[in-house]
C-alpha cells in the first residue's frame, strides 16, 4: 500500500514534468500590423489577442516556450539611436544592444499581457521574460556578404562618412529611399543559457527567449564573448532553440491558416502536411519565396530533422486546434 | 549502509541549495561613472570591473541576485524617445516601456561580462537576466505630488502643451535648464515573478533583475495589470526583493567604502556597524541625504526588519572582504 501512496505521490508532485513542452515562434503580426503606426495601445492590443491564442494551447497540456520577431521595433529603436544623437549628442548603441532593448520591450509587454489572461482563466503561472545571447562564428560565411538592411536610410555622403569611420556596410535602397546599413544574417549556433531556459519552462513556467532571433554574440577570443553587428533569423534561433531543449513541437505562427502551394495563383492548394523531403523539394522548386514562407519552411525542416517531431506551421487563431495549420513531418 | 550512501548523495545534490543567497544592489558606478560620456565601451568596461569583484563573493559560497539602477541609461533612452519622435513622427513610448528597454539592455551587459569572468574562473553558471514587473498602489500618495524628474528638457510652451495633451505634469528644473516631466516614486508591493527568481538563485544560477528598481506597473481591474508613468526606488525594490526570496544577506554598493557620520565634515568618521534603531535616529537627525545615502539606509532597515539578517553598504571592490564596509543589524 505504502508504494502505490508513493507513486501517486510521485505522479502529483511530476505533473507538469509529463506535460510536453512547445516552443511557439510568434509571426511579426502577434505585436504589430503592418497597417498600424506601432503605437504602444496597438502593440498591448495585439498581444492580448495573441495570449487569448496561446493560452488554448496551455490548456492543452503543453509546457511553453514563446519567441518573437523584432522587426519593426528594432527598426524604430534604430532611428530613435540615431536622431537621438543627431538632436543631444548622445552616443549611438551598436545593433547587440538595440536587440537588448527590444528583448525587454517585447517581452515584457507579451508578459503582461498574458499574465492578465492567466488570471481571468484562474491559471497560476509565472511568466519569465529572458533576454537570450545566441552564439554565431566571425568566420560564418554571411560575414563577407552582409544582406539585410537595419535602421535609418541616409544620404550617399552620411553613408560614405560612416563607412569610414566604422567600416559598416552601406547599400542603396532598391526603392531609391536612400542608403541603409547591411549586416550579416549569420546561423544561430548556441542559444546561451538554454538549460535553464528548458529547466524553467518544464517546471510549469512560461519563457518568453530569444527575441528577435536573439543577441548575436561571438567569442573574440576563448572567454571573451562579445556582441556583433548581425541579424538573426528569428524561426531558425527558434528552430534551434526548440531541437536544443528537446521540445515536443514546434509551431511557426504566420498570417495565414496554412502553407501553400503555387501561393495567390489560381492553381493554389493548401497543405495540411509534408515530409521534410517533399519540404526540400518544394524549397527547390521555388514554392516559398525568401522574404515570407521560405525561412520558415527551412526553420520546420531544421527541428523536424534534428528531433524527428513535427512543426506546424499556421496562423495564432488556430492555435490548440485540431489540424489547424500544415504540420510538417520526418517521414 | 545504502541509508548512509543515500545521505551522502543528498548532500551532493543539494549542495548548491545550502549556499547562503545574497542579494547585491549594484550602485550607478557600477555601469557609468559621472565623468563618463555612455559609450558602449565605457560601460562594457565598467561592467566587467564589477563582474570582477561579484566573483569574490560567489566564492564564499554565495547564490546571488543582482539587481542595479538605471538612470544615466533611461534617461538617454527618454531622450531618445522624444527625438525619434520629432524627426521621424515616431510613436513616443511610456516609462514603463522604456524602463523595459533598460532592463534587456543593462541586465544583458552585466550578463555578458559576468559570464566571461566566470569562464575565465573556471566557472560554469548560467546568468539569467529577467525582465521584473513591481506592483505598486495607484492609491499610494506619491502619485499625488509626482517629484522625480525624468526625461527631456523641454521649453515652458512645449511642456504646458503636454500636459493639455496628456496630463502630465511638467516642473521648472531648479538650475534653470527648462522644464521636466515629473513622476510619482510610489513604494514596491510585490515583485512580480519573485518565486521563479528564488528557485532560479537557489538552484546556483545567477539571476539579474528589477534593474532600474523594476518595472512599476499596477492593477486598473481585477486580473488587469498596466504599466504607469513612475518610477521605484532601486535600492528599496531590491530591499523589498530581498525579503520576498527570503535571501541571508543584502549589499548595498555605492562609492564609498563605509556609511559615515557628519560625512564631508572635519569630523567625519566612518561606521563599522549600526543597529537599525541607530540608523532610524541618524536618519531623523538628517546624517544622510535624501540624495544620495538616504534611500539606502532606508532600503537597509527594511531588509534587516523584514528578514531579521543583515544589511551591507559598502564600495564594489570590498565585495567578499572580511569586515568591509558597514553592517546594519536588527540590534
Amino acid at each position: 500500500m505504502v508504494q502505490i501512496e508513493y507513486f501517486f505521490y510521485f505522479c502529483r508532485v511530476n505533473k507538469v514534468f509529463m506535460k510536453k513542452l512547445a516552443v511557439v515562434a510568434l509571426g511579426g503580426n502577434a505585436l504589430l500590423q503592418s497597417n498600424q503606426a506601432g503605437t504602444i495601445d496597438e502593440q498591448e492590443g495585439n498581444a492580448l489577442a495573441t495570449a487569448e491564442c496561446l493560452v488554448k494551447l496551455l490548456k492543452r497540456d503543453y509546457n511553453i516556450v514563446i519567441t518573437h520577431g523584432n522587426g519593426p521595433q528594432v527598426g524604430n529603436i534604430m532611428l530613435a539611436n540615431s536622431a537621438a544623437n543627431k538632436l543631444y549628442g548622445i552616443p549611438e548603441m551598436p545593433m547587440d544592444i538595440c536587440v537588448a532593448y527590444s528583448q525587454g520591450f517585447i517581452g515584457y509587454i507579451i508578459e503582461q499581457q498574458l499574465k492578465n489572461v492567466l488570471e481571468a482563466n484562474d491559471m497560476d503561472r509565472d511568466i519569465i521574460t529572458i533576454t537570450t545571447q545566441v552564439l554565431v562564428n566571425k568566420d560564418d560565411r554571411a560575414f563577407q556578404n552582409p544582406t539585410k538592411p537595419v535602421g535609418p536610410y541616409y544620404s550617399k555622403e552620411e553613408a560614405d562618412k560612416f563607412t569610414q569611420e566604422t567600416g559598416a556596410i552601406y547599400k542603396e535602397d532598391v526603392r531609391g529611399r536612400g542608403w541603409r546599413k547591411v549586416v550579416a544574417s549569420p546561423k544561430p549556433l548556441v542559444i546561451i543559457n538554454k538549460k535553464t531556459i528548458e529547466k524553467i519552462a518544464r517546471e510549469g513556467h512560461i519563457v518568453i527567449a530569444v527575441g528577435g532571433g536573439g543577441i548575436p554574440v561571438f567569442y573574440v577570443e576563448p572567454h571573451k564573448l562579445q556582441g556583433i553587428d548581425a541579424v538573426i533569423d528569428k524561426d531558425y534561433a527558434s528552430a534551434l532553440l526548440a531541437s536544443q531543449i528537446n521540445a515536443d513541437k514546434f509551431f511557426i505562427l504566420t498570417d495565414i491558416p496554412k502553407v501553400c502551394l503555387d501561393y495567390n495563383k489560381p492553381t493554389e492548394r493548401q497543405l495540411d502536411k509534408m515530409t521534410i523531403s517533399e519540404a526540400k523539394r518544394y524549397l527547390s522548386e521555388g514554392q516559398f519565396p525568401e522574404g515570407s514562407m521560405g525561412p520558415k519552411i527551412r526553420a520546420a525542416i531544421h527541428f523536424v530533422e534534428h528531433s524527428g517531431k513535427d512543426t506546424i506551421i499556421t496562423k495564432t487563431t488556430l492555435l490548440g486546434i485540431d489540424n489547424g495549420g500544415t504540420r510538417i513531418t520526418l517521414v
